[in-house]
């Protein structure tokens, strides 16, 4: 049976300073009135049931899974005492979900995006899990690009794979291209976003971490053997394994990788401007929460608490949030991390980070 | 003996959001850690005994003044029931002081500019006292301008008054001239910038009044005769005078009007661009408060509370207070005032204003 695997380890600093210490871009309402992470969950919803669906996330950021999702047991939050990107994550989804259902079909989806049509999505995913039925297959979902994003990676697409037109083979995964390859691949048709959504057996995909990161296997079946729950085995685990990618460690190795061509509106929400992607804008402000935004054309103004005004700036992101408040223009919204660590460093400013 | 009667009843919208309904610009703490009236009354504190100070201000004022300076007695806080520019509100200033004097000097001093060199202040002011003392005049102080000014009045010198080099007639009053004819200003000698400080006997302010204003003197006498404090008194006063500054209604009329020509550094402070010309820049940032400012030449950044963090913005003025955030270009921030109007005109954010 499907069990869902929802990533939610991210920090989203780029969103500072709505995002602070234990409050990070999943855990808020960028796009509407829920959290990136509920919105995820009830996206899936019609898919798995909800007691065969855990989230994967840091040990400090637990109790904000369950503010978001109030109908989650605690105990189906799998905590990371360290980051160590997702293959490590997703190898405890896999090693929990094994536990439940030795043929357990995963379905592995951030927590932190934003998906414009939910229907088309959940058809997408139906056809992964239909294709992880029947095959020893790993399965990506792709996004058929709609601009030349140079701050995603790309799927290429090989051959049609067995079932009809949206399931391809993947031919490479390919890391964050330069403008002009962006625009290649946006005009070649044969290059999909990856989207970081992935659909599998357990049991295959545990097969793909054995061969391809050994280490993290052996560690993975140590813990297990330990007891999942047993006290220090996650600490063992963690501190065993290196931080790294599920992308990078298992699937570009693979060869049994397939991807769900889809073409559902999707957006990662790298940084603030993305809201303007997905938000409708006004007069070209996108604002949300109390503003006045007077002839500032191409604008991104965020009023968590308090009013904005502001008159007569252009492509400028503004955020308000109760005790910070951020200015940058949008071109240079990739530099607010930067900005944040330069607060951190600080002491009477750690606060507000 | 020399009276001082301190002008508190602007209400400097051009500083929103520090400045609020209640918490006008001179009750800010725009350039150093005392409210502006509070500096102004402590510069003039060595030509005048305390006991002969009182501040006219609008009566939803009146608690302000007192938090600003919490020796003078409530007495000395004359209320305007409605705003009606300066000539009322020095009539009512002088109708006090002569009653406790019948021969009082009056030191007429705005409380909301900045002086950048007290003692150079009250020097002018000391020889503007001698001249009054002596002569049926009405005394102004005129700052030699240091830049083409087109915010400011200008007084236009005549020949030199009796008393040697700093005391000239006034030739006349000029209004806020336009870029052409502010440089032909600073360029020629012989105009000052009117920085609406006057220094005359009561009796001698109150004959002009007769004279050119007959109509405020009039409503004056009868408030007087009423009974300065009496019930119904003060709102019949105001109710019978027209809104009139002291310059029009008064001293572009008089022929008795003499200047002291004045060199310390003044500024009255229009809108938040003028902290640039009264505060230290630190990288080209005029900062105060909790403010990270990176690669943002030429911007004044004032956060009241929590924190602001900047990138990459250029002659851009922010603000932040506690429940409101303001961002301008310096160039429009004489806009800010419309923009405080925009937002008087939803009820939801009238407790913004």
């Amino acid at each position: 049976v499907t069990h869902a695997i929802v990533l939610a380890g991210g920090r989203g600093e780029r969103f500072w300073p709505l995002s602070r210490a234990g409050r990070a871009k999943q855990f808020l309402p960028l796009v509407g009135e829920k959290t990136l992470l509920a919105a995820t969950v009830e996206r899936i919803a019609p898919l798995v049931a909800p007691w065969r669906l855990a989230v994967v996330t840091g040990r400090d950021q637990a109790d904000a899974v369950l503010a978001s999702l109030p109908g989650l047991p605690p105990e189906h939050v799998l905590t990371e005492p360290v980051g160590r990107n997702t293959a490590p994550a997703v190898a405890l989804g896999a090693a929990w979900a094994r536990r439940r259902d030795p043929e357990a079909v995963l379905l592995v989806v951030p927590s932190d995006a934003w998906v414009g049509d939910d229907a088309a999505y959940r058809a997408a995913l139906a056809v992964a899990v239909d294709a992880a039925t029947r095959e020893e297959a790993l399965i990506t979902l792709g996004v058929v690009p709609t601009r030349p994003e140079t701050g995603y990676g790309y799927l290429e697409m090989g051959e049609a794979a067995g079932d009809g037109p949206p399931l391809h083979r993947v031919a490479r995964f390919v890391e964050k291209p330069d403008a002009p390859k962006a625009l290649e691949y946006l005009a070649g048709g044969r290059h999909l976003w990856n989207c970081g959504i992935f659909v599998m057996r357990a049991r295959v995909f545990l097969a793909a971490l054995e061969r391809h990161l050994p280490e993290v296997f052996r560690a993975l079946e140590e813990m297990d053997a330990r007891g999942f729950e047993a006290p220090g085995a996650r600490e063992a685990f963690y501190a065993a394994v290196p931080s790294v990618s599920i992308d990078y460690g298992v699937m570009e190795k693979a060869e049994n990788v397939l991807t769900v061509r889809s073409s559902f509106p999707w957006d990662d929400l790298g940084s603030w401007p993305a809201l303007e992607r997905v938000l409708p804008a006004e007069e070209g402000v996108v604002a949300r929460g109390e503003v006045l935004a007077v002839e500032c054309p191409g604008s991104v103004i965020y009023a968590e608490e308090g009013v904005v005004a502001a008159l007569g700036v252009k492509d400028l992101v503004i955020v308000r949030t109760r005790d910070a408040t951020l200015v940058v223009p949008k071109e240079r919204a990739q530099e607010v991390r930067a900005l944040v660590q330069r607060l951190g460093g600080r002491d009477e400013w750690r606060r507000y980070l």
